[in-house]
């Protein structure tokens, strides 16, 4: 891993004029974050969180001269930046001008990194007198190169434009474009640098005085006025009901979603649990029994599961683009992947002497504590004949990475069933039961279904389709994105992205273009440590392609095969369908490659 | 059933000038066919198999100068042939002019049907002087519109080009251009009728005197001098190993493919076997038993499934229009469905207390009678995850459609893995062990996995690909055939045909579109009395749509949809392969619309 990442970021940086110019060595690279991973599988997170340098001198130098030369403050910017925004990535300089594993144009630059002794002085953000005062607006009107690129940090208002084509990690950085970028440096905590703050200050434009805006609702009649804090980061397609993915940027850096990164897909407001009342409530035909949180946590084994869960709704805005279809408009990122951990559905069961495999009915119901306004809770149901299939893997979840169950994902228990749409996993679960029929909720009868293109809102038959529960094959490229401008010149691209199949069929290959699909490439996957037959979990993958020569723009295009050797359809209009679900079309991402200055 | 066939038929005639003019009432229609059907799911084969007449004078008119008179001779051979050729209906004629549950069109004519009063002057096919002879190479160079249509009876030859475009059945008549017309007739008997030989006769043009081409080889060193007798309807597309596919225009008139039109995929020279030496020989950790066929058929209960096999190149042809493949030329009619029985694997491994689920290994190899000059059998493998998953339903076959295993399908055994692409399915089977590895056979390994459409003999890597075991969703459509001419003015079509999905994952959804894929309708399907996650057999489906308005000549297009929503993609350039292998895209007929000449 840190060898592929070292050489991406090599290339990315050859074509960086300035550094040229300066001639900076990469010596070593490795890749960070400080957030939970699998533990028996692949595990993207090695490697340390410190700034190494082997210039001893490198101290004795003097730091603000440095960087009010342009071309060095943009490369020790640079420098600093790669470890962070996006692709978390380290380096050290080297003094060694006669290594002959770099190029030539990799020498001569040294770069003074000396830690935190300038703690005291820097004081990033504070409100600074003589500049500027700036609204959230003024700052939120400036996220495109064209506008030119704001970031806030704490009081201070940054223009970062002139950096951003220089940025190591790419495009990255726009994700905070007309945003505070301090959400993003708590993801990516080594940002949070004196040398960086000391670079950004050198940016500042002005400063903002307003407090940020809280979403709580101060209406006590509001049905969402409990509803919990969000990470920042997340981007919402609705507020209320909150829906919201995370940056598709960040989807693919880590094979373990973070809980407060985790998509969130709500369907009504989040309910208030108080634990002590709590009780998940069996309708079974031995008996009724109601099982507190203790009971639970405490009375059964705790079986785990890594898999991703998946709206059906995923990669809608794909389908938009065709014709108009209705509900919400997710990007690529209502997909993510953790651990769940609670007790086995077959185990709970076998408690109360139901054995899943004789029980006498077709479908098994879970309903939720989240209602609506007539006090019906959401509901949803799978055939027995899937819950047999998958029996042992059905978990009754109250951890997801190793934390209690998160407030948006369901707190206290969420039923996992892995390989099946999200809208069934139903969240706040508190009803288990069987029944000769589906689900009556208005989600299971009148929503989540498929439909070819050619049936609108004036011929659909909800009653003749049948419920998605089991997913197609997907994939999509996490980055670069749509309308991402690359390096100047650029010859090669590395595309990173995530591939996945319902039904715990695991993906045997992911084909990666960058001319639109005339050219394919077999990407490198990164195991996810399941078996074919029963991988749950995402498939994380990269791919360091060429790029068309001579190309100002380019059709960078990816498509996975399951184990069932199962393909993607080639076009959204095939699979058009006026929900807008099962968007798994080849994912395409346009690029832009700029011609080199002369 | 009937009544569908009955409205299909009804509107094909009513498209005839001919019988227009004659006025033919139809006033019953059934299905019919002499063919094997699954007990317990979709039945297509009630109705009745003679004759029926309520024009009690017919009798009393002069037969022959009846056929003398082109308009009702015609006719007449349309109303008998539309009982066989392809379609197998049957009608009977009605006096009743105030009918008014048919058109007024159909009123009016009366045909004799007498049934077999005329057995003992009509020979068909017998040498006939005067008349001049032909070979086989003559008749098969008129396999056409174009070159003219000529068939063979007994001696006698025929040239039936006026007639084809009356078929009522169809141009599925159009499958014994060239040849003899006998082992069709053969599977739609009701030809064989004394009205119909004499219809045939007044056709005739001449005699052939040679005697048929027998395949067997004379050389006693041929390895392939013992293979089997199989039916003349059979399509091979190589006779060394042997390989054929049904006629496609017969493959979706029944739910059981008939023995002897079931596909055939052979890699080697059908193996002669001695039941009294045979054995099955397994290899298990708690010993080497060897079975005979006696043990096996008696001491184990038998335990039947009803699949779909087939072969991973079948729709190969469509590949090599994109791209020259490597592969035998497959149309669509490589898979076939029948119901296997013999002994459960699981039954059997647990006799000699091996628990599948528990055994330590990664494969279950199979192996088979057959060999290759070097003496080493055909094998395969699969993974013992998959073979866990399926368990009980892997089925040591003896039988196949009640009847014993036929030589080209395995006899005296095969082991049928229902989901599976056939190439796993081991015929002959004599052998069964474990493995830490896949079978080392050359199909294994080198051959039946999937590729991308830019890796090429040069850069090839088989060891890096998945075997295929598991195949994809897939569908085509059996009837009409590509470049066949609807009836003239046609404003609709009846499309026939299967969709299938590996896996068990049941079919949901069949979309067809007569207008290239720009508008969907949804196809009828034929329950297959399976369940969705174990639905191994095919799904049969039909749909009658309407063709665009005002066009000659149109596409014709098939997409299925299985129950965890994968779908088929777009186009055969996306999932093009070296080995022309899981070649499942859209399906597309393109098929002429003659106008109504005026």
């Amino acid at each position: 891993m840190a060898n592929f990442q070292c050489f991406t970021l090599a290339k990315r940086l050859s074509l960086d004029a300035n550094l040229k110019r300066a001639g900076l060595e990469i010596t070593r690279l490795c890749r960070s974050t400080s957030l939970p991973t699998a533990g028996n599988t692949y595990n993207p997170n090695a490697g340390s969180r410190t700034f190494h340098t082997n210039s001893e001198d490198s101290h004795q130098q003097g730091k603000r001269s440095k960087w009010r030369d342009s071309s060095a403050k943009k490369s020790a910017l640079v420098c600093a930046l790669a470890s962070a925004a996006g692709a978390g990535l380290y380096w050290t300089v080297s003094k060694d001008k006669n290594s002959d594993k770099h190029p030539k144009t990799w020498q001569g630059l040294r770069l003074s990194l000396p830690g935190k002794v300038f703690a005291a002085e820097i004081q990033p953000g504070v409100l600074r007198s003589g500049l500027p005062t700036y609204s959230a607006a003024d700052v939120a009107a400036h996220d495109s190169k064209e506008k030119g690129i704001w970031v806030i940090y704490g009081n201070g208002v940054y223009d970062i434009t002139e950096y951003v084509s220089q940025h190591p990690g790419g495009t990255k950085i726009l994700m905070a474009a007309g945003k505070s970028i301090e959400p993003f440096w708590e993801v990516y905590s080594v940002h949070k640098n004196d040398e960086i703050f000391e670079i950004m200050e050198s940016y500042r434009i002005g400063n903002i005085t307003e407090v940020p805006e809280k979403s709580k609702s101060s209406d006590a009649n509001d049905p969402y006025k409990d509803e919990p804090e969000r990470s920042p980061l997340l981007i919402p397609s609705s507020q209320k009901p909150f829906n919201a993915e995370p940056p598709v940027q960040m989807l693919a850096d880590q094979f373990l979603t973070p809980n407060d990164m985790f998509y969130v897909r709500n369907h009504l407001p989040v309910p208030c649990v108080c634990i002590d009342n709590f009780t998940l409530d069996l309708k079974l035909s031995t008996g009724s029994p109601s099982l507190t949180f203790q009971q639970l946590t405490k009375d059964f084994p705790k079986r785990s599961v890594t898999a991703a869960i998946q709206c059906a709704g995923n990669r809608r805005s794909e389908m938009v683009k065709v014709k108009p279809v209705k509900g919400l408009n997710w990007g690529s990122a209502a997909i993510s992947n953790a651990k769940f951990s609670g007790v086995s559905l077959n185990e709970l069961l076998l408690r109360y002497n139901v054995d899943i495999d004789t029980v006498r009915a077709k479908y098994i119901v879970f309903e939720g504590l989240d209602t609506q306004p007539d006090g019906s809770p959401y509901g949803a149901s799978i055939p027995l004949e899937l819950a047999r299939l998958l029996k042992n893997d059905i978990i009754v979840a109250y951890e997801m990475n190793g934390q209690p169950l998160p407030r948006d994902h369901g707190y206290p228990l969420r039923i996992i069933i892995p390989g099946v749409v999200g809208a069934r996993q139903v969240k706040w679960l508190n009803k288990i039961y069987f029944s000769p029929e589906e689900s009556t909720s208005h989600w299971q009868r009148r929503d989540y279904k498929g439909f070819n293109a050619s049936t609108d809102w004036h011929n659909v038959d909800f009653d003749k389709s049948v419920s998605i529960s089991q997913l197609p094959v997907i994939s999509a490229i996490c980055d670069p994105v749509e309308g991402q401008e690359l390096e100047e010149g650029a010859e090669e691209v590395t595309l990173k992205g995530y591939a996945w199949s319902g039904g715990g069929r695991g993906i045997i290959r992911v084909d990666v273009s960058a001319d639109g699909g005339k050219t394919w490439h077999e990407a490198t996957l990164k195991p996810n440590g399941q078996t074919p037959y029963h991988s749950y979990a995402w498939t994380l993958w990269e791919a360091d392609i060429p790029l068309p020569k001579g190309e100002t723009k380019t059709e960078l295009v990816v498509k996975a095969v399951d184990v069932s050797y199962n393909v993607q359809p080639d076009s959204v209009a095939g699979i058009w369908n006026l929900r807008g679900c099962l968007s798994n079309a080849w994912h395409r991402v346009n690029v832009k490659v700029p011609l080199v200055e002369a």
